[in-house]
């Protein structure tokens, strides 16, 4: 068998960092972001044969995603270069010690144009697992369908359909995202959504216990609520259980949850239990925050145990 | 009535500026870009009161090019906030040590959507000159009336009409820009091209001869024929007259022409004869291209003579 | 009446910040440093028409002094440029994560000539609020001449007169310092001070409660006790107040006393009353702390509740 | 057949760059470099299907190889790890504008301890072109035997062999290169040397006439000489071919050897004729000079005329 | 003539530090970096006499390395230059914000060859301290031996012997470590270990009070237990004294215990009593995991008290 | 008697550089300049003993001051710390490609503040050469005065004088530098100047023959005529020598001058005949100008011959 054990599909940006307040001008860093791609390069790292789809313009913004996709191992060969749209930007600016502040330029762009056409041949390669977020659907019309085409599509071949929740308010509202998602999580075996997302795969406004029982009643399997520093909660049939977050010093919390997913999903894939799978996801969340970057800090398989039991300043000679 | 010396309009991007090549990634330098800003900032270093109106992000981006024209002195009282269009941006790559590759991200954008009422409060403040571009009116249907209605209104108050032909291949055809610039010229008083975008001010194919007789005919005063190492030519209705380039070692050609066409109104402003204006005119061409950025290297009133007589390597102690 | 909402004027240094050691060289990055200018700044950032004057060396490092508070939006249209005097340095090292160290270069500098003339077209002009710290007068005699008589000056015309004492050791001695900045308090509505530095307006030794009684009966009508990371204390005649500072992460306390200044003052201009001029007063120090430079990361008016509510390690999409 | 169009080998090291004296310190950046990597990206970045195998060290600086190799393209699903021997490294430094210093920390490196095994695999998935260079035998006995084992095999398979001889004074002296490399030669169906480098693939001391008179004998069917900013010659059965050298300016040349390699190379897989393989060869010289870095510079297909025909100062906009 | 106050010698490497990820390239920066000159810039800082002596590559490495000891103060007149060997390097990696990660490139290198020759001139001219480390003669034979030797020959002209333990993993295991480094031990007046270290100046698995009472009787005259953040122990026939750590904000803690070390013995050539002397060096350690690098912040004679009392976020005007 | 090779004495500037326009912010490098200083690094890097006297300031950029100075091997023992007085500074910006532009920051400096007293323990040390240059008479009267002092005393114990007019006409008049620097060159054996400073130590607007015709009267032996890119002309009483310029790609000029006098000294120093001297001079002033800074492309004695022979973007391996 050749396919992958991870597909993923959605909109890889060129994320430009500043390290100053961006009014006043400075220098920027250039890097590649996206809830899909970092959980793709999450499994990569761990070893998994993953792959990345989607549109990227054909241009030198295009190809700087690719080569940093191509670095970190994730497949590109079903990516669809879009010779008339721009790349996707985002600023991201550190605008006081605690805050991070996010500016799109993705309106019009390659990513957005996905097409259900742009993700056959990938799918039709194989996958055990397919994972997709909330915000592709929320980039268009035809990105929409294709997340739904795609979500049914995997479902019906037997992979394990993913779903996170990844609510972008800039994108839609709430109740326009509640009337695609909720019907989009009948797909998925595994649903991951923040403590607050979690009302838009189920009635607005419902409180954890009975979306979650909705959830399980309309097929998921696992449902994983995100806590961020404190840790998650996994619900299945079996009932629920509790993943405290590693203590690392944070220094960068974008990009935790895509960790999160990327550790549970590896786990799954490396056929651990429930709990292993959680621990697995909560290292790889604790990695993402404790160093700069999306998913550069991210583990290979020979660090996943780095670190347990480490203390502030440690040094690794 | 007070008014400005110079009043300009435009769109004025954010460039990001890559030392090494983009599709490998690494630092941006963030800088103001845009022709008709480049001119503005030329002549309020010169001391003149010069105005720049025009449409920008209401965001970050657009607060950093509000920002930059403030510092250069550059009067911005009368600029539009757009809460929903971004920034235009442009990435700018040093491909080869000869070659500098641009890329545009700014369909859709701030700058792109001005309109005839962005431009009312500006013109109405009095000028002695408008300076415009074939840019502006490239880049929409509102932008190109803006463009024509403010041409027409200052040619009608008595202002000097400035127009820099500056063809945007990737914005629009030759055919097409001519349709536009060609009426256009006819407000001029002052038209500005390179050697090969002369005929897009007159018959298609047409020689340099042909076109600069046509314009003259129609009632421009003066055609500056752009060189670029070769400096510049000068038709008025007495005739033709060539001033050379000032001889400096070129580090970055990009805003040279910007630079060319704000030296010559400057010497329009200081009532310099036709040898007077075009000396100004190269002189700060030569400034332009001896130092790094679109308008950084633009010289101050006090600095006009320092390239004059300059030895490589010299060194003011 | 076109006067402006706040005035005030000192001495603008050039601050060169080092990353690391001083004494093993390294890169220095440049910055705009001063009292009165960090005033400036926080008050234009929110809106009001605010004018800094004062006297600047004639060369790029007075220009550079120019260009950003320009950029800022202060008016500097009454600034002197003194082609005799170089530009007031400041030297900014962080010596160790709790410790900068600062080294000043300022002894016969063009701010420390500082004088009345320099003055009297800004105070011709009017305005609502002059605002002036106590290390103008220790900078020379005829600063401190001008700073007694545009205190003076502005009372009479009936501004608001807000005086922070800042008291800078290595310019002269708490009796020096004494001895020039108690009468000056005279001329005060708002003085402002940190607790050690409370009795330089009042007598040696005295305590907190002495001092303030005897301002308020000199006329003084706010007192405000600058309590650094325990927020301040407001005297008036009707009691006191005290504000509890914002719980961010600090990472640079360096101007956190100016921009509480700015912030009251900000709330006295929108006709605030106390305890919502004092919560303005504590958010812009909560944003100067929060943030690196000293003026840097102040807010804007849309900004001004970006704190409340904040977990670390958040992000603004 | 699935195999590649070219497969390489040899040692990749970590270049680390200086950009001013290395003894007063100061920041280094990170490159791959290595004269058999460098052909494989050429060659990648036109589009055929390339391999390079060899031994990167099992830890950050050996991942660091991969990841750029991967980035561009080129297969490296071959390349051992060795858990062993550390990375090769070498430090080049701007000592003046027209001197480059390189430092080499490769003895004992997992790279030179390349192994006949390590090649098996590679060969066994086949090739077009085998491309080796004079560098590796010079490294190890086992590379040495490694080298001549896949001419050898790579030969008889009836892949073309492409040997640049490429010697590096430090690693050993002229008559043991010679000694190695005039065999190794017999198995070349190309050979390419600088004008001094000849006769090491022939009699000490011999001219050149006579020397590539010898290799056309042993059946070598290209002789390509390279002649640095004096283009190249070419000797085949059929006489003698010069190309000149595309006139760019030059601002860093290590690398240009490589690029004229794979430019051969290339022109060779698309079967273009001695004259379009040179002027290929030439082409991708330039753009290996014009810009900063090994092969950072490398054109890809549709960027292959951007050199032709420019202006010095260039702006593609 | 009276010669050195201190004299130690061991491996000076050049320390390359990425701020980031090193698999995913990026700017390095150099640093010297040695425990055993770390020690030496300690003293050098408070003005002791200090000399440094070992064998540095001669080359650009090596001369960086002396460039760096020569401007801190330390005499390199008796330094070895190997026109064989290259330099030692470290690679160091903040892997996360708790983690730090080092790579070794020391095998082979100059300053593993060290030879009692090397040290016969230094230790000729007289030193009242010699330091040295566990870690030299882990290095290689002749280090081995040079090290047994400097210890009894320093001893035996009466200077006092310092050893610090440092044990590296990476270089020999714990038993070989033990067979070298307790016989070492007897030589010493002051041994420095951490709690895990010492037993290997004793019985493999022995407790703290053990080993302490075994190298008391064999003439040790203090141990001093480094505890980290929990400050230090000092052990000497008159019974133990615990010193705290001083509260600083740790963000380096790299060399924080070569600078214990240093202050430790400052204060004895200060001839404190063991309290100084405590105190002493548990401030340099303050100062050293206080600030970045391994010696950089370490501080000079007027500097020994900045930390006092200090509060976060201080400023020295 | 040991004394030094060559003494020195003068100001030692620190050198703040900006990569682009000083005005518009940015980053700054640390760099030590200083003619006498360039001249002490010079010979200390080619191995003779070498000393640098006079004053800096007691605080961190004194001490970096003296880290550079005895990194670079050169005696700092005689120099005096002044607790009083600054650092003198200086700003070099890149104005444009061919103009450098340096703005001081040296009234009232620690090192202008030089006194006989400051230099008496250095030249009581002997030395072969004294080294002082026209920039220090002209920092005030008591640099002056010791100036005179050092030149007569060291000429009366039979030491070498060389002095380098050096003429800052921003520190003095013409008129007022030949009243001072003329009696001094009584002084001197070697005597070094440009073609235009000439009659500084002559006649004023005396030819070039009829000055060195005077010096060689008053018993100068050597007069140095720098001719920048031309080489330069050496006048002994044996008639003219003119020694060309190697050819270089000069990238800095700032420091040729210096490196020159260096060049020629040390051949001085090493017994060379006139021819030697200057072609030591030429290649010293070669390494200047084709690197970047005053003094650190500065070669030492094993790199005297890099520059021979050399084509542009030559590869040392």
């Amino acid at each position: 068998m050749t396919g992958f054990d991870l597909l993923t599909f959605g909109e890889a940006l060129v994320s430009l960092r500043s390290a100053g307040p961006l009014a006043t001008g400075g220098a920027l860093t250039m890097h590649l972001a996206g809830a899909e791609s970092n959980v793709a390069i999450g499994l990569a790292r761990l070893g998994h044969r993953t792959a990345w789809a989607g549109r990227v313009s054909d241009d030198e913004l295009g190809r700087y995603v690719l080569r940093q996709l191509r670095a970190e191992g994730v497949d590109v060969d079903h990516v669809t270069r879009d010779p008339e749209r721009p790349a996707g930007l985002m600023f991201l600016e550190r605008r006081t010690a605690d805050l991070t502040r996010v500016g799109y330029h993705r309106a019009g762009s390659a990513g957005s144009a996905l097409h259900v056409d742009d993700l056959r041949p990938a799918l039709a390669a194989g996958t055990r697992i397919l994972h997709l977020t909330g915000i592709t659907p929320a980039l268009s019309e035809t990105a929409r369908e294709a997340s739904r085409w795609a979500a049914e599509t995997a479902s019906r071949a037997g992979a394990l359909v993913c779903l996170d929740v990844n609510h972008r308010a800039r994108l839609w509202s709430r109740d326009d995202a509640r009337a695609v998602l909720s019907p989009l999580a009948g797909y998925a075996s595994v649903l991951v959504a923040s403590a607050d997302e979690l009302d838009l795969v189920g009635e607005a406004g419902a409180d954890e216990a009975t979306v979650v029982a909705g959830l399980l009643d309309r097929g998921v399997e696992t449902v994983l609520v995100k806590l961020g520093g404190d840790g998650a909660r996994a619900y299945t049939r079996d009932g629920v259980r509790h993943a405290p977050a590693l203590p690392v010093t944070a220094v960068d919390t974008v990009g935790a949850g895509d960790a999160f997913t990327a550790g549970y999903l590896s786990g799954h894939l490396d056929g651990l239990d429930l709990a292993g799978r959680l621990r697995r996801a909560v290292t790889l969340g604790a990695f993402a925050v404790a160093g700069h970057g999306d998913w550069e800090a991210l583990p290979r398989r020979d660090e996943l145990s780095l670190l347990d039991d480490l203390q502030p300043g440690s040094t690794l000679r």
